[in-house]
């Protein structure tokens, strides 16, 4: 129990304390911890408690970084500390002071982020994708159960939930147009994905094995990978999406360090073939997680993340197999989450199946986004006080094509 | 004509001055300049001239970033001072006791990268791609000649010249294997490329015109894209080259400034379809380089950088058409040059034509990389002056699988 009004029993409860870089005006931006509807300024916190700790240095830089790079013993070291002084009521009156409502703070992108990749892990999207895209072949390509297909994405366009995301321009080829041309998308989408941050780097040359997956990952955001459907499939053979994903990448303020997710760690549904030995994983390699689409404030899907074929462990233990290093600030993406209903897809590709099939959004006929929508994407799981833990949502609304 | 000892006339006389960043022994690393056999420790001479120039404060820095940041009119303040130091006597005194011989110093990766993308704009490299792995097919996919083609790669990964490159392992199946396998890549190859840096950064949501490439980039690298062909095969589809690639990019530890290039434009060979508004470059488009690939010290390969298909002016334009913005520090490849000679491939995949066509080297046949093989491309231009400039070249060792 926490003595922070409002906070016991809620979506932030001290089994939550996700992190995030906030500022108050004038102020510049530093790490602070959610807890109930308020944030915690850590580093003067942390300087009363122990002024020696560099954990204070590393909490008043402008992104989590810092914070990240220190590992995993000093994850846990924070977290216990933080949960006593928001707990225990002899921290109260010096505490206190440092607490500011979310209605009066300025939240920032958490993380610098180093190279962000973008994976495709869920069956059912890929089979939706490749059911609406190559309707006369095998919906899921010949690699596809035996990696985790991924490539890399653009990390400078990586923006803050909040960010208002602007229509892209570019080339577009419908299979009917004799030429390309050029002009503002007109199949403009969103992939609800869940993200995985880095927070201690490895070395080039040598690979992580799907063990050393808590020792080098901070934590989880919620991440929109806004795509544009029409670019995308004109420019993507044979090198991958390009500029189809580069306009924008959203991914939620607030950073849920996997300790608090030691709940909703459940078995993935099943691999079938076993995957090559630098893949395996035991029992609980899966999250669940439930996700929502919000549409301009109407939830019209909920995919399931427990759904999901591959683990974050076996996506990272991919991504380093070939000596490949990582470092702090790496994001990954899991892919589109879908499940195996049609309110349950991740993407308005696939609840619109191509925009051949339009759904309903208060009576009206909708398929790809258009301008003035806002999209939110909201991620629930169980906590490890037993009730539930927000993740963080991730927010943007279409801006015109300028 | 410079007072330094042995610069006149050579490679790196007055009209080249690449920046790069070097350390002597105990010292840490910051900024130089190249003049002949020599590296000019920057921030002490800029010091002596103008102690309250911003430029010393950059150069003190272990990256080029934050004098790319500053601009080109900044850059060209500098290359017009520095010009002036080493070719104006009445400076030797001072200046000398700052530059320090090559044998005596390390060289350092010369910039911080932001993303790291990689083109594919050479008619006949993708042209014998395409013949290579799909023999039965037209050689050029239909987007090919509308768009320069490009993929986001891994920035963290990419090291400096000199820099030893481990095996990679990884998934690779054969078409004729009933299912993948796990180990070190056998078809390990080069691309030989040219890389520019960005300087100037750009605006989310603005594109930069073809008429902006001068604005925004700094200069430009050796760089060798190292690909593990048996991992790419297998893993591209659909979402393009990832443990293919990731695993390390090499580049030069020398940036040449655009300014040194400015003798080295020429016009593209031609572009037909006429490329969209927004792709559109006038005359001397296109650069005059002269690239060597070399072997274990064997010149195999001699690509002209003249014969690219897409100038660097359109992949920047290109990559920002959608709202993209690029970050000091951004990368970004040409792919590999090949001309139309089968002596000025720039890959071993093509210049063994797919493993199936060994060249002859020392009497032995070749085809991939061995373990112990060093690979170095070199890079020459016409300079302002004449005469010829080198540009950075880029070497690697490839070492034994872990």
């Amino acid at each position: 129990m926490s003595w922070v009004d409002g906070a016991a029993g809620s979506l932030f409860d001290l089994d939550n304390l996700p992190y995030g870089v906030f500022s108050r005006a004038e102020e510049s931006p530093r790490v602070g911890v959610r807890i109930g509807d308020h944030v915690l300024d850590l580093a003067p916190v942390a300087e009363i408690g122990d002024p020696a700790s560099g954990l204070a240095a590393a909490w008043r830089t402008p992104s989590l970084n810092a914070f990240m790079a220190m590992g995993p013993d000093q994850w846990a070291i924070a977290r216990r500390w933080i949960d006593e002084v928001l707990s225990d009521d002899v921290h109260e009156e010096r505490t206190a002071p440092h607490l500011h409502s979310l209605d009066e703070v300025e939240l920032h992108l958490p993380i610098e982020v180093g190279d962000y990749v973008d994976f495709y892990a869920s069956e059912q999207h890929a089979s939706n994708v490749g059911r609406i895209f190559r309707p006369d072949q095998a919906p899921l390509l010949p690699n596809w159960k035996h990696l985790p297909v991924g490539y890399h994405g653009r990390a400078g366009t990586v923006v803050a939930s909040g960010t208002g995301v602007i229509r892209p321009c570019g080339q577009r080829k419908a299979p009917t147009d004799d030429a390309p041309s050029y002009g503002p998308s007109r199949r403009l989408d969103i992939e609800a994905e869940l993200g995985f941050v880095v927070g201690m780097p490895s070395t080039l040359g040598e690979r992580v094995s799907t063990d050393g997956f808590a020792a080098h990952t901070f934590g989880v955001v919620g991440l929109n990978d806004w795509s544009a459907r029409d670019i995308q499939a004109w420019e993507y053979v044979p090198l991958g999406p390009f500029l189809g994903k580069s306009f924008a990448t959203s991914i939620s303020h607030w950073v849920t360090p996997l300790a608090a997710l030691d709940a909703a760690w459940t078995d993935l549904p099943g691999q079938d073939p076993e995957p090559l030995d630098y893949l395996a994983v035991g029992d609980r390699a899966g999250l669940d997680i439930d996700v929502e689409v919000v549409l301009n404030g109407v939830v019209v899907s909920r995919p399931p993340y427990a759904s999901m074929y591959w683990s974050p462990a076996q996506m990272l233990a991919h991504t380093t197999v070939n000596g490949a290093s990582v470092r702090t600030g790496d994001l990954w993406g899991s892919g589109t989450i879908s499940g195996a209903e049609p309110d349950q897809r991740g993407s308005f590709l696939e609840l619109s199946w191509g925009g051949q099939e339009p759904f309903l959004l208060d009576g009206v006929e909708r398929t790809y986004l258009e301008d003035g929508d806002e999209v939110t994407l909201r991620y629930t799981a169980r906590g490890t006080s037993g009730g539930r833990i927000a993740l963080g949502e991730v927010s943007g609304r279409v801006l015109p094509a300028t």
